[in-house]
């Protein structure tokens, strides 16, 4: 039994990246926190620390930040496969890179009735995601592609039941038939192609989450998550899988009933912690391997 | 010399109060934290731990959840002046109330071009805020009503300068006349009335806010403040005072002639910290006394 | 009725400043969150933009870490005053300056029972916290120094009631002669003198805090407050005044009755929000004039 | 092509659990974050919102709070694997579950020179960590315990180099022989076995970790990591494999030569975006399989 070196990988995290198009009066904005993986024949700085084949995160850092000019940086997506495939194909001891980014929306500030053209308000805290795996170089090299959303909070004040459970010794809770339901959602969709327009499907797979979140009368946040990347898969085949993660955001109907007042579904409490936590994929069943897809790396994904 | 107690107050912070109106299809959300103080007769509380006098922090509590449906929560100023004037009016030992309250903005999530009845998506880290002081009991009651908003992030890729400022021998910044200029805003204005269209004015005072952001040529955030302050007063005259503080979040040019790429005011490096603070208060000169008006309790505000 | 610029200030913010003392193979550690705000004769950056009076936010960095060797960095109120008098003193404009300082705790790792020299341990989320305030030049100058700490979080087991308390209609809460009384502490002292040996001074007054916190039988948080703060000024007559902010991190004894599960004050919840919070100022009564020392700017204090 | 329902879990997270000894004066406190996930046969629940089989996230909240009494709350690495076989072993529908902790530690208040009884300071943002995961019923059932810290903030002031390494055209970082070092240190290592002393061996590897990071002349993180994976593998060879995860937090060397200040080392930045990130496993050859042993579910660990 000896001891050896395990999978390894390093890179620059949180390079936060403005992006501003002004080619035009009216400029255009691309916000982002952009990290780097780098894995592949790094052994030697792990057991000898010699950093011949290290090429510096801070480099990572200065290329990261010169293809937001060089390569554009319009879609995440885009820009990812970029930045990946240029550390693969132009950095010889790295077998693989990661690249995962948020991007932060904004919305024009309305002057006038008219959109101005070079400012803007920061819209809301959810981000856009992307996550860019590449491995290898030549015709064997693969590109795995993870779009997605997080931190997208919801919430319905009917059309949400709870009830039917299992019973066992600890079940306090009493079935509900009418409860506010909300989350804070997260989603990763994987393409199986990347020849795909970006922005169209970001925001064709948004209305649909949100048109789904909205419309199905839910029985369970599990059920309303299903349906939800149902209607993602149904309408786009080239995905090959979506991963929904939602913590289900607890608003207690608050007890008035000490003060005689009335309360008919109108009052709640809305809880922190803790929280109910519902994790689901819903695929293709010939999806194509996940690989690395998956594989975060600074949990900006 | 004696120690002696000097002033104090305690309440309950951050009730995270949802209402729901549903009276027709069509609900209304309103989402807030509220945090109240109560000061007035409480030495002996401290001095000698005899709770006579004390209404607890959960009565507290529990009346702001009750006059969520009671007194009803749609303007959170109005709702705000309910509550404080409640403990100063009907708490004997009561001299004193304050009510600080953060709103969060929900938008209608829109299903085939409508707006849905009762599906909402969070709207942006930046919330409403109103603080409510109320002294005293009868004729002699007076009420002050800061309205705000904070943590609104806005930014303007150009039509922002910063020259001809103070040299020393720590001076090494080099003047710009044009730059990115961004800043996460708090504001808080003071009401000389409490008979005032909360919504209307809210809406309106973000719109000024916004607008003059937009539209002044800046040559320094300070300038920008005051102006924007100017506006608000000269349109609501209603408004004692406003007070602004806006962090500068610098967004520096990024250096990319080491790589031989041109970088026209295109490529910024986001920094978290340090960053500028500018704080400033734009008033009319026969203002009112501010009173207890501003001095923060819980932070909300 | 006219339109006019009231209290202004500006400067640089949370500059994360890292002093190593390395004369000797010990090395030390002073690794602090430095803000500075001036005001003065700055009315003409806000009304027409003109910079000819304004140091820049940058120099005013710069100054900071550069009197971080000049200086020295040993005891923040110190440092703290070096910086605001030589604002004050040399920057024309500048009426005022304003240092607001955190500091980051490190203790030293210890290595086969030995301190090691050059590495150490992140302590805690707490941090030391210094306040000064530099007002006028010449003999007129007046400098107040608030030393402090935030983000204590303490707690004790048992020795603590609540009961006895108002009752009113909204009054659910039952008395106990026995909880969990939890806090995360900030507390500020006011010196009334410069003459003071900090460190010595600030060891005694953390340990006389966490020592009456221990050992009050406590029948309110606000009477352990006080006779925390009181203890303070008995030992340290040079203290004008101490001001605590106790948020009540309530532990509520969860309920395990119906699983027949015996709860002797043994388990409990944790909750996040609502927490109660109470302040209070335990002051000499001669104590000098406060003027600008709790004129928070940057919330680092 | 067809859609299915993929993989799926649900539960509880962040139960915020405090569990007080008290048999004797001197109590002892156990202050923990409890996330419960479970898989099994659930597709119902997904694809025709039935509940049947669903064990609510509210009764695994009070199943989590009950074994805090029922089956004590000592270590938690022995608490996670009854609640985790708990669900397995009596809740039919049950295939697997997960259970994450946190653990936040407490010091006791030193007053008089002795710790007392029932008085604590909390200790750090560091917290203790482990994740137990189980499969399957009776002889066939396996059970995986990660134990882990995370969020241990370290630093040495010397004795770190970072040169030699490769260079690209978008290479300009310099080479140093002496810098700053520090990280946010997360680690996590898997067992082979269950019988294990878990107090001793945590208290065991946390000194080596330290002692390592001390110890080591570090020539790259990377070199630095991997000693320590390795003498925690050295000393317990009943750890499987460790798994540690370093942001570089960077302290840059501040430029003090415009003003003709001497730096020698003494006076850096520490910047809090981007930060390097090095990830790396280090293994015993012959480990056995890791299952879901690593498959994050709340964060937590």
């Amino acid at each position: 039994m000896s001891i050896v070196l395990g999978s390894n990988r390093y890179g620059k995290a949180e390079n936060r990246i403005v992006r501003i198009y002004r080619d035009t009066p009216r400029h255009e904005i691309h916000d982002v926190s952009v990290s780097t993986a780098l894995h592949g024949d790094f052994a030697a700085a792990h057991l000898v620390g010699d950093q011949l084949h290290v090429l510096p995160t801070n480099t990572q850092k200065q290329t990261a930040y010169s293809f937001a000019k060089e390569k554009g940086l319009l879609s995440i997506e885009s820009y990812g496969i970029d930045l990946a495939t240029h550390f693969v194909d132009h950095i010889e001891p790295v077998a693989g890179a990661r690249i995962e980014i948020e991007e932060f929306a904004w919305e024009r500030v309305v002057v006038d009735g008219a959109e101005h053209n070079h400012t803007w308000m920061r819209r809301g805290q959810k981000t856009r995601t992307a996550a860019i795996s590449v491995e290898g170089t030549g015709p064997a090299q693969q590109v795995w592609v993870v779009g997605g959303l997080k931190d997208q909070v919801i919430l319905k004040s009917t059309g949400s039941e709870f009830a039917g459970f299992m019973q066992d010794p600890y079940t306090l809770l009493q079935p509900t038939n009418d409860r506010v339901m909300a989350t804070s959602l997260t989603a990763g969709w994987r393409f199986m192609t990347t020849d795909v327009d970006w922005e169209a499907i970001y925001a064709g797979i948004k209305q649909i989450l949100m048109t789904q979140f909205a419309l199905v009368h839910s029985l369970a946040l599990q059920q309303t998550l299903y349906r939800m990347g149902e209607a993602v898969l149904e309408a786009y085949p080239l995905i090959a899988e979506i991963r929904l993660s939602a913590p289900n955001k607890h608003h207690f109907l608050y007890d008035l009933s000490p003060f005689n007042v009335a309360n008919n579904d109108e009052v709640y409490h809305a809880a922190d912690r803790p929280y109910g936590l519902i994790q689901a994929t819903i695929t293709h069943d010939d999806a194509s391997d996940a690989g690395p897809a998956w594989d975060s790396y600074a949990g900006l994904v």
